[in-house]
Order: structure tokens, then C-alpha cells, then sequence
């Protein structure tokens, strides 16, 4: 078989592929590999660097390579494999899948992600690619989240949900084309300071989950997006940042309804992106060629 | 005002903004923008070159750039300028709203893509990412690619329907969070050789087109996704390259089936994707923090 197939490819343990947008070196996959290797072996495939924001994006013309960090078998008994990948999250996938995994894994996790992934982040998101890529493989796959993006951001009290998710994902499967986005708010006091607030951040400090919310993606808007630099050489240029407006605040059934009070918001989040609903429509325009 | 903005803001016409993934100087958008100028001002901000499968990738830590290659009147009496940035599709789109656009545009159209963007290609996209951008911005946005991949492709049988199209959005709009997905088939003659053929391209040559379908994306699959080299160095890399599978070749309503039977396939596509039909199964789990 391929010199880089794993050499636990034998073992009948469930196989789980975990990737993200952070990098192999973030604190929120290494915590995740933690919490969920006692279902099964792991196999990690990530980027070698930060690539947030890089979406469904694939590497059409960059070779790609494949570094191995990391082999053990943890304590109760799975293999763990961490390896790295100079593309994005959608070719570490991709990579893993086809050169790294030794059979199709049971299930495909994103994250956990340092940072909010709800409502039209959705579509921005490195760590949502990871599990689109998955869900388009017929994988069952579940994206992790936290609305903190700080490196040293504290992902224990998301281990029992993460857990119980990942448990019945592997034993029930989740319907095909459908994949989860699932999100958690900060937890802090009041005043801690909540300065990175795009979607759903909450206002205020939530001293322990409300609940878990099963949500659509809330409308909202990202605007303020540019800042104008000047270079010491003299031309302009810009970096993206960005403020982002939830443009239904006061729908209940949103992802960042459910952040912003506490919740934890589970999207259950489609490949097939067609407006059925607008079909009609553009029926009736009748267009001819 | 800004120093960068268009020279043309106090003009009243119609303002359209178009970008692309195959870079500003490809041919499909050069002929885009004379297809539709006499519409309205045309602000093209488009990657300085390739930017194929970015999807809706943004750049989180890059500083952008912006240069001005061109600004004209054209025939019809419409000011045209054509930009260039340094980030992905999404950026362009972004540095244009924020930065060169003298006022919200009345329409954002990405492409005309050298290649298929039916079925899953929707979501590595650039093209779509663009058309997505838009439609996330509010503003009406449609994509058009052509089922090849050539530098030399033939755009010229697309006219009509691209005009109408635009004319039509330009008119009547879309419904908030729809945007278009318009893929042509490739004409030719049989046996000229269809080489390059992920979703939908034609098995045969189409020497005309058969109609207009108002489609849902097929089902489809990427395989055989990386191709292993050897670096003169010693060490292994990988091109992404790979075949495209239909996975429902008889489904008559989806993109593939009419791009495969000589059919421009219009997909309306929306940006919430939320799978409202699997929310009951998973608020069945009844899942407790």
C-alpha cells in the first residue's frame, strides 16, 4: 500500500478525521483530538498555519505536501496520527482522504475553532469547509466553533456536548447532504471584556450555557470591511477587518439568537444550495436562446 | 471623497460590478464587460491573476492592493474601468463596495468563468464566490460560466441570454438571498474533442443550444483528487487535480443532466443553508448541556 497510509489501517476501530482553519498547532483541534479519541483512532490533517477565512477553497496551483508531527496510541488504546498539510482546510481533507486515511473515516470534525462560524460566516469559514468537504464525501461531519478567538481561549466546558454529538453522529449517522455547524458562546463574567463580538458574541457574560438551540442561519451582514493602510514606501493598502450586523435580532430561531443568550447552536446546514423557493420565478421569465 | 473612487459616481446610469476567478485580463470577463456595458457604468475589480477554486475565501493576513489598468468611455456612452487586486475573488468584490464603487451597484455579475460551475463546483467556486458576495450584500448577482476551460473559449454564442439575463435582473431584481448560477454548455462538433469535461460538459458536440433550464445543482462527486509527484529533491508533493462523477446521470431537473444535453442551466442559489428538513431529527436527539 502508499508509504504514507497510516499503520493502524488494520484496527476496526470507528476512524475519525479531524482538520481545521487555525493550523495542526492550535490549542482548539489539539483539545479536540483530547476529547474525542477514546471513540476511535484519529487521524489529524491540517494546515501547517492559520488559513481562517479560507472557505471551500482548494489548491488548484500550489503543490501540495504532507508533514507527520505526531504518533501515539492514547490511553484507551486508539492510534493518533497529526499531520500537516501546506494548503487549505478543504486539501488537507482532501489530502487525508485520499493519501493519509486507510479506509473512509466514520465521521469528518472541523475545529474547534477559535471563533464564531454562525450565520453568513457560514460561507467564510475554513473550519465549515473542512465539513462541507466531508459532507460532500458522504462522511458524516460536524463542525465545532467557539465564539472566542483568543489562542489560549478555554475549551473545557465544551467537552460534555462535543462528546454526546460525536457519539451519536457515530452511531446514527446523519442524513446525507447534511452536515452540523454547531456553535458555542463564550462562557466569562460580566465585564471580563467581550471585544471580539462578530455574530453572536454575547453582549454580556454568560456564566453557564442556557440550553442547546437546533437553529437556522440568522440573515446578517459584514460591513466596515476594509482599513486603509499607508506603506512606508509610499502606495496604499488594505487589510480586512470587518464589523459584523445580525439583521434579525429578534428571531428566536436563529444561530445568533441563540449565542447571544446563551445557547449552544446546533445548524444543521446543507450541500445543496438551490433557491427552490425561487424557482418559479425565473420559470416565468420564459428566457429563450 | 476617496482619492481611488471612480471618477464617473455623479453619472445616474445603472452601476454594474464584475469580477471574476480567472483574473482580469482572462477573456471571458473582457468580453463580459463589452456584452453588457451599454447597460450601465461597468466597475470590473477582478484577481490579478488565476484564482480557480477559491471559493468564498477572503484574506485574513494579507494587505491588499488595488491597480487601475484602464478607464474609458465606451461606444454606448458608459464609463468602464477595470481594476485589479491582489487577494481572491471575495476581496475584489470586497475592496470594490468599500473602496471604488461611487455608490452601491445595481447588480454584481462574476465571471463569464472559463469552465463548468454546475452541481458541487458551486462551492469551490470563485466565480460563485463572487456572485455570492453580492447576493450576501444585498444586491442582485448572478454568475455565468461557460463549460470550458480553454483560454481561447468561444463566449460569443452566450450573448443573447447574457444580455437578457442582465437586463432582466437589472429590471426586476431577484428575491433577497437568491442569486443566479448560469452555466453554458460548450458548442462544437462532434468529436472535436470534449477533453476537458467535469460536471455536465458534453459527451457529444452540441451544435446548438437545445433551451433554457431553470435547474436544481445534481449530486455529484470529486474522485481521484491528488495526483503524487517526486520532487527532484527527494521529496513526495501533490498536484489537486480530479474527475468529476454525476451521481444522479438520470435526474432531468438537475444542472448536469441539461448541460450534458446541450441545455444553459440557470440555478438559483441561495446563500442560507440551513437544512431545515433534518432540524426535527436533530432536536430528537434531545441534546443537553
Amino acid at each position: 500500500m502508499h508509504a504514507n497510509r497510516s499503520y493502524f489501517m488494520e484496527i476496526k476501530r470507528p476512524l475519525l478525521l479531524i482538520s481545521n482553519d487555525d493550523g495542526y498547532q492550535a490549542k482548539g483541534i489539539r483539545e479536540l483530538v483530547e476529547m474525542v479519541s477514546d471513540y476511535g483512532d484519529v487521524l489529524v490533517c491540517a494546515p501547517d498555519s492559520a488559513r481562517s477565512g479560507f472557505s471551500c477553497a482548494f489548491s488548484a496551483t500550489t503543490p501540495l505536501t504532507l508533514v507527520c508531527h505526531q504518533r501515539y496510541q492514547a490511553a484507551s488504546g486508539s492510534h493518533v496520527e497529526i499531520w500537516s498539510c501546506n494548503g487549505t482546510p478543504v486539501d488537507c481533507v482532501k489530502m487525508a482522504l485520499a493519501e493519509l486515511c486507510p479506509r473512509k473515516p466514520d465521521m469528518v470534525i472541523g475545529g474547534i475553532n477559535h471563533g464564531d462560524n454562525g450565520s453568513v460566516n457560514t460561507h467564510y469559514s475554513g473550519t465549515m469547509g473542512v465539513t462541507i468537504e466531508g459532507c460532500m464525501k458522504y462522511i458524516p461531519s460536524v463542525a465545532f466553533s467557539l465564539c472566542d478567538h483568543r489562542d489560549d481561549a478555554d475549551f473545557e466546558p465544551l467537552r460534555p456536548l462535543i462528546r454526546q454529538i460525536t457519539e451519536r453522529v457515530l452511531k446514527e449517522g446523519l442524513p446525507l447532504g447534511v452536515c452540523l455547524n454547531v456553535n458555542f458562546p463564550r462562557l466569562g463574567v460580566s465585564g471580563e471584556g467581550f471585544s471580539d463580538k462578530p455574530s453572536g458574541e454575547a453582549e454580556r457574560g454568560i456564566r453557564d450555557y442556557a440550553g442547546v438551540k437546533v437553529c437556522r442561519m440568522a440573515k446578517g451582514t459584514w460591513g466596515n470591511e476594509v482599513t486603509k493602510c499607508h506603506h512606508p514606501r509610499g502606495y496604499d493598502y488594505w487589510w480586512m477587518v470587518g464589523s459584523y450586523t445580525n439583521d434579525e435580532p429578534e428571531a428566536e430561531d436563529t444561530d445568533n439568537w441563540a449565542l447571544t443568550h446563551g445557547y449552544v447552536a446546533i445548524t444543521p446546514t446543507q450541500i445543496d444550495v438551490t433557491a427552490y423557493s425561487a424557482m418559479d420565478q425565473i420559470k416565468s421569465w420564459q428566457l429563450k436562446v
